[in-house]
């Protein structure tokens, strides 16, 4: 008898520099008051909805672990357990984290940005060593080996980290019945997409995952992909995966 | 040579329960806007001081997971590791839990209540098994052994289940040199302190942990108690301790 598991990804809310329309990356900016009510909308549909955890993840970044908090709040779940790692960060966007993506279009072209935004193997420009912003250089990344922290990232690279990640980490326990929930990044969960319905690289740089809104993936005991919808206004869903496709124009 | 170990300890702001002087235990009410502003300004002290941390513990309650979380966001370190233990909540404070203190005070007379607040080893009336507010009908509880999950408890069955998970858990990792924050509750703390400082019974229920500061013990290489000592101002620490004896009196 093969039983069904479920898993639910949960993108964060907008925050301050989405709001901004800056490059985010590893910056660790907070949600906005929008992202905030989200999060919370997405802890009210999990309540709703009958779901319940034993785990949960999120990344190294307070915008995704802030999500997770108020998820967690909404659902009346805040005793669970929370496991923190830089491995679903969101994709690191080198020298271009802090610049608007409007202004970058303007300068660049927006067919330049659209290949850093939206390619599967290309890099945008990386950091100087030196850099400030260089997560070698800063608190949260202290115990890590420097060697294996990025100065940019390709989509690929962020696949290349957060997959084993997943693997090794999440999808054993995922198999021995706990049920879990990923808060994480627009990329990171690409990312897990990605492996999950085993798109290409073509078909993966399509998709848009929407902000706050919980996407379950159900899998067969064999982790084969079966099916995955949003919970949720079914139409809300709509637009924000169209407001997140249009990111990265001039306007 | 010896180097000296540093833990610091913070007892949660008040809570809403506090404000009404209703007994908590292990009811989960949250922070009053007071015990909010308490567990941000704890967080700046500790940044302020130039102290970090490499993990940090907690309780079950939000209480005390809201002091946490505030007191990181204040340090900028959410990407801490968090570890939640319901052996670090409060005292089970049985079937007073949700009864007024004064009026508790008024019906049982001060003498019993306060025999039932800082005796050692007495236990306030357990809760019937069926009742509700019982741990082994709560979802927090779900995973735990119902056999020792209880229905009240003295100071000295707090002692019984905080200590022994202080020695698992939290000494070694403070023995291989990580900088611990426990956020916790008035009575868990007090038997860690107990503990630490090889306190009676007599003298641990003189002991008065004032709410919304750090206190920092230090400790010789083999955990053998040096001193003790709060940070911020220690007029303000001076006041708290006073209001904390003066609860449970009729007025």
């Amino acid at each position: 008898m093969s039983e069904t598991i479920k898993l639910v990804l949960l993108r964060h809310g907008q925050s301050e520099w989405n709001k901004l329309n800056l490059f985010t990356g590893w910056t660790d900016v907070d949600l906005s008051a929008d992202g905030i009510r989200e999060a919370e909308t997405a802890g009210r549909i999990l309540r709703e909805e009958g779901y319940d955890f034993d785990v949960c993840y999120t990344s190294y970044l307070k915008r995704a672990i802030h999500t997770l908090n108020l998820t967690l709040e909404s659902m009346d779940r805040e005793w669970l357990p929370v496991i923190k790692s830089w491995k679903l960060n969101e994709r690191h966007y080198g020298a271009l984290q802090g610049l608007n993506k409007s202004e970058t279009a303007a300068k660049y072209g927006e067919d330049q940005v659209k290949i850093w935004r939206r390619s599967y193997d290309v890099c945008p420009p990386a950091l100087d060593p030196s850099d400030k912003r260089c997560p070698a250089l800063q608190e949260p990344y202290r115990n890590e080996d420097k060697g294996i922290l990025p100065l940019t990232e390709s989509l690929e690279i962020t696949v290349k980290r957060a997959w084993p990640y997943f693997e090794e980490e999440i999808m054993p326990r995922m198999k021995a019945g706990e049920r879990v929930l990923i808060a994480a990044h627009g990329n990171s969960l690409r990312a897990l997409v990605m492996k999950f319905e085993n798109l290409s690289p073509e078909e993966i740089v399509g998709v848009n995952i929407p902000t706050g809104v919980p996407l379950v993936y159900e899998f067969g005991s064999d982790m084969k992909f079966i099916r995955k919808y949003y919970l949720g206004d079914q139409n809300a869903v709509a637009a924000k995966m169209d407001a997140v496709a249009k990111q990265g124009t001039v306007r």
